[in-house]
């Protein structure tokens, strides 16, 4: 029979879903990134992403900054929908050779964490286990009529991005693989590692002007978010820029790297990957400079249901490939 | 430098709690069951609560009843607040070995649990790890007034308990060391153990009605939750009657077993530990008399802030001892 290795993560969770009774009218369907509970025309936001030492925390991050990156990776979630977090809950999982200064580490990441996005820690569980667990669950809200969902891009819209690509698959080839560029090119790609922020003010502010047909962080890579948002919408995209970040193309071309494939298919990325309508496209990039993020035109909605990427004027399939943990990249 | 094991889970939580702000008004204090955020008259009851198979499934437990048992535990601290759940997260860690049978009897746990408690799964993660983690949080509402804290209880209450004691930690007994009591004496401990049960409905009505000061449930032994109740209300109790379970008295002469030691210093036991206004106590006991459930008088609410135990004409007093997990019992 095949184990969980073969199986994959995800096909875990459909095993899981089939078998479970879903909730009458659930205003978010299960398969987005957060889940809700409807009180009157609010929306309770409820999200729960698990961060495990062995896969999640590369070589070189600190407890701290682990501790900061299970919040983290939660809020960029909040982001990507319109949400706002307000508390979170966290259940660790310490092994039993923990010492008391790890233990204050953690912590003091956690506490970081919250309170870079006004977020308070209001409780918690902590068990002895073999690896390090840091288990986060999110709360908080969001009006009925602004959270944006996977679904809802209609072909003409933009497709955009709040940030470039590529630093995270860069900083953990640099990690995992020992390599020594430059400290100039080195410092950039191992801090988008070691300290990922989340766009949230971005997300909530583009919530706001109702400028989005559908949203996503790029936290399993910028292929994957694509995919992922042409599944729920019925829509294809034709990528005609990939946002490789300047410091990206230097590094793949000193260790004969493709830019585009560190791009495409890195993760642990927490920009928003967005389709904008047209008529609201300039508003929404004036909102965002507000915050000195830029908001990058990457390519356009398409009714075929594919995924398309031009470069250098030839055409080519943006796969499917996802990122099941830091692993996958050494 | 000391490390987990020496500190103990609880210690590592205070550690963690002192690095952390605090949330201002905070509808619940850290270290009561569960935690909250105010939305106009009502509460938002939030709890996580991490189930790890080797400290939490006792041998003899199946992946289906371990599964559930992660939400009934949960489900236990919403019914001693009387707080109503709505909705189930779950993040699960799941070791790479696990056969797709496995992770069916997992889905079907979760929803066992969830369904007997009329709560809906709407969420969650999946993560390889190590062990087997289930990490499930629940959210649901409370009204305001209604909330049963830890803090409350008065000189003069009635403490009481909404069954039998002991029959869990007669059942690990029975489970860890490999005895074999006769069937009819077997199974209702192994059962207590394997198929918990948490008093929702009860810890609701008794909240409704306002008869109870103060409230617990009895997850980590009938001492630990006296002594945490006693210590968030800055009092004390003078406990007349160890509600010893008949199977258990005749479990402990069998084995030559203290059956107060395993009814005050058990665990993983789902009762309520509540005080009660006493005039209110016969109201209370009708109101739970309609779900065929006792409320077992055990005490009186004391003004000097010990707890002591009659026995046989003979006072004791009954330690702070508590229960980090079932290989404490081995």
């Amino acid at each position: 029979m095949r184990t969980l290795k073969d199986l994959g993560e995800r096909k875990a969770i459909e095993i899981i879903l089939e078998l479970l009774d879903s909730m009458p009218n659930m205003p978010i369907p299960f398969g987005d990134d957060v889940s809700a509970i409807q009180i009157d025309e609010k929306l309770i936001i409820v999200k729960v992403d698990m961060l495990v030492g062995k896969t999640d925390v590369p070589p070189g991050m600190s407890l701290r900054q682990a501790a900061r990156k299970a919040i983290v990776m939660n809020v960029s979630d909040f982001a990507a929908k319109g949400a706002k977090p307000v508390a979170a809950l966290v259940s660790l999982g310490l092994p039993s050779d923990f010492t008391e200064e790890e233990v204050r580490q953690i912590g003091l990441g956690l506490n970081d964490g919250a309170r870079e996005y006004e977020i308070y820690v209001i409780g918690g569980d902590t068990n002895e286990s073999s690896d390090l667990i840091i288990d986060c669950a999110l709360i908080g809200f969001c009006k009925k009529g602004s959270l944006m969902r996977r679904s809802g891009a209609r072909p003409g819209d933009i497709v955009a991005v709040t940030g470039y690509f590529g630093r995270t698959s860069s900083g953990l080839k640099i990690l995992l693989n020992g390599l020594s560029p430059p400290e100039e090119l080195r410092q950039p790609l191992v801090e988008s590692v070691l300290m990922p922020k989340a766009r949230l003010r971005e997300g909530l502010a583009l919530a706001e002007i109702g400028a989005v047909t559908s949203s996503i962080d790029s936290s399993d890579g910028l292929a994957w978010s694509l995919h992922e948002l042409s599944k729920a919408s019925r829509v294809g995209f034709m990528i005609e820029n990939v946002p490789v970040a300047p410091e990206v193309q230097v590094f793949a071309e000193k260790y004969a790297l493709d830019p585009v494939d560190l791009s495409l298919y890195g993760g642990e990325e927490y920009e928003l990957v967005v389709t904008v309508k047209p008529e609201l496209w300039d508003r929404a990039r004036e909102v965002l400079s507000g915050f000195k993020t830029p908001l990058i035109r990457i390519g356009k909605v398409i009714e075929e249901e594919e995924i398309k990427v031009r470069i250098n004027g030839e055409t080519k399939v943006v796969e499917g490939r996802g990122w099941e943990h830091f692993r996958s990249v050494a």
